[in-house]
């Protein structure tokens, strides 16, 4: 692999406005008002995705992660900085299709890279996207702010994204972006690692429990085609990269009559004192897999 | 390993301002005024050290790296993100001692971890960090400032770094408060790569040539227990991590008279319009290692 080459390649690649430093100096500079967000994330080949995976999709998902970090937060992409640990040996079109995979990713939000490293290893490729970004609204949303009372909103469907959607996020930046401008949600975070596990943290972190309608849960037809209980996966299954936030149930109520989301938005359940409750068929029922406290 | 008790041990390890979010949410979130600064770099295992490497010295060198990338750019540190992809059923002490080794780097400029990823794969350890940076001075210093007739100074010594100062990698941002406060260079670079290809950087940036006098480079001591001619290695040996910078000649020899440095500075050449050129002994010389332009 020609890393001269590949650097030079990447130079050119992306036009910064005049007060930017992206690659070629010994670090990047980005003017920013306000606060900077910053998230992080990592795919490694036998953990993230299997050897022989389009390098596109293996970029692509690297960045989308950290997408949708950003849009839990009420937050968009400024800048990426991409990191590739290559196999000895590869060739040069192997870290070319990783970055145009970040690209795909990254270009609909404007967001360049303006820096990254590249070494190589005897083992597997692993990428990691770090992203810089700044809050949609005055503040960011976090995960311990949900209230009792708080309606609890699930993007899209969730379940078997194994199957293949996991290679193709779609973070919800756009849903994000509706969010902080017509019905700011109160604590909100992404599904990466289920449902079930990802509802527990927002409700640990803001101190409250919750209740849930298991026939309220939007899950996505991929589960038919995977073994096993569809609503278990829904709940456990990771890598929906959906949004799941807390808001005041009146806010709700309008900004569901108003039709304005871009994405289907299902409400499931409800923030409560404390206490955590899953109904099905009119009976408590809990999945098998997964979820780090049970109360 | 206890991915969850890791997490909980590193979410308690850092005391932030009030008004930042560290671990625990979707992002960090650091306000800043003025520009961001970002930098990365990844070491690897059997690329960047050997197995069986103590890993907080594998911690340390991956913070120092970036702190040194900040340094050359008249700035420091503000936040860190730290990036583990470890062996998979490693035991929890590994990512401890790792970012042990990353606060021995970062603590003594204030700068704490604010996030970060955790991962495992089939490979060897790779740790990636990320730095959040902020200007020293009203500027940060660039690559491509330096000017014919520039003095070029070298901090420390250089060479035979392998030996064992690759892995305890003191990053010369004392240097650069100094410089920025008292003497601030045109044009600066760290050397990480090897004197001749880093200069050459600085030099191609600038549009500019060189002409070194090889009886002034600072040898290490170290290259006397390596084979091999003592100024090559000191050309082309990577991983010094001292500071090159182009000065004015004027405010050079007041610098240099007043005594302020905190580490050694050796005047080792100037910046010509064109062309590059050491002189050793009265004629010509190349260092027969490394070095991508050369005319």
């Amino acid at each position: 692999m020609d890393e001269l080459r590949f650097h030079r390649w990447l130079e050119g690649a992306w036009k910064l406005p005049e007060d930017w430093l992206g690659i070629g100096d010994d670090a990047a500079v980005i003017p920013l008002t306000g606060a900077a967000l910053l998230c992080t994330d990592t795919v490694a080949q036998g953990t993230h995705f299997v050897a022989g995976t389009d390098p596109v999709a293996v970029g692509h998902k690297a960045a989308a992660r950290n997408l949708s970090d950003l849009a839990a937060m009420g937050a968009e992409p400024v800048a990426a900085l991409v990191s590739l640990v290559l196999p000895r040996d590869c060739a040069l079109e192997l870290p070319e299709r990783i970055i145009q995979g970040c690209r795909a990713a990254l270009d609909p939000w404007d967001c360049p890279v303006v820096g990254g490293d590249t070494t190589t290893h005897e083992g597997g490729l692993v990428v990691n996207v770090t992203l810089l970004g700044r809050a949609m609204g005055a503040e960011v949303i976090r995960r311990s702010g949900a209230r009792v009372g708080d309606v609890l909103i699930v993007s899209g469907q969730l379940g078997g994204s194994l199957l293949r959607r996991h290679l193709t996020i779609q973070p919800r930046l756009n849903l994000a972006r509706t969010l902080m401008s017509r019905a700011i949600p109160h604590a909100m975070i992404d599904v990466s690692d289920g449902l079930l596990l990802d509802l527990q943290r927002l409700v640990t972190a803001s101190q409250c429990g919750f209740k849930l309608d298991a026939s309220r849960i939007p899950i996505h037809t991929d589960t038919n085609e995977l073994p096993g209980d569809a609503l278990e996966r829904a709940f456990t299954d990771g890598e929906d990269f959906e949004l799941l936030f807390a808001m005041d149930p009146l806010l709700w109520s309008e900004f569901e009559q108003s039709g304005e989301t871009p994405v289907p938005l299902t409400a499931i359940g409800v923030v409560t004192a404390q206490g955590q409750e899953i109904m099905r068929d009119g009976l408590p029922w809990w999945p098998r897999g997964s979820g780090y406290v049970h109360h």
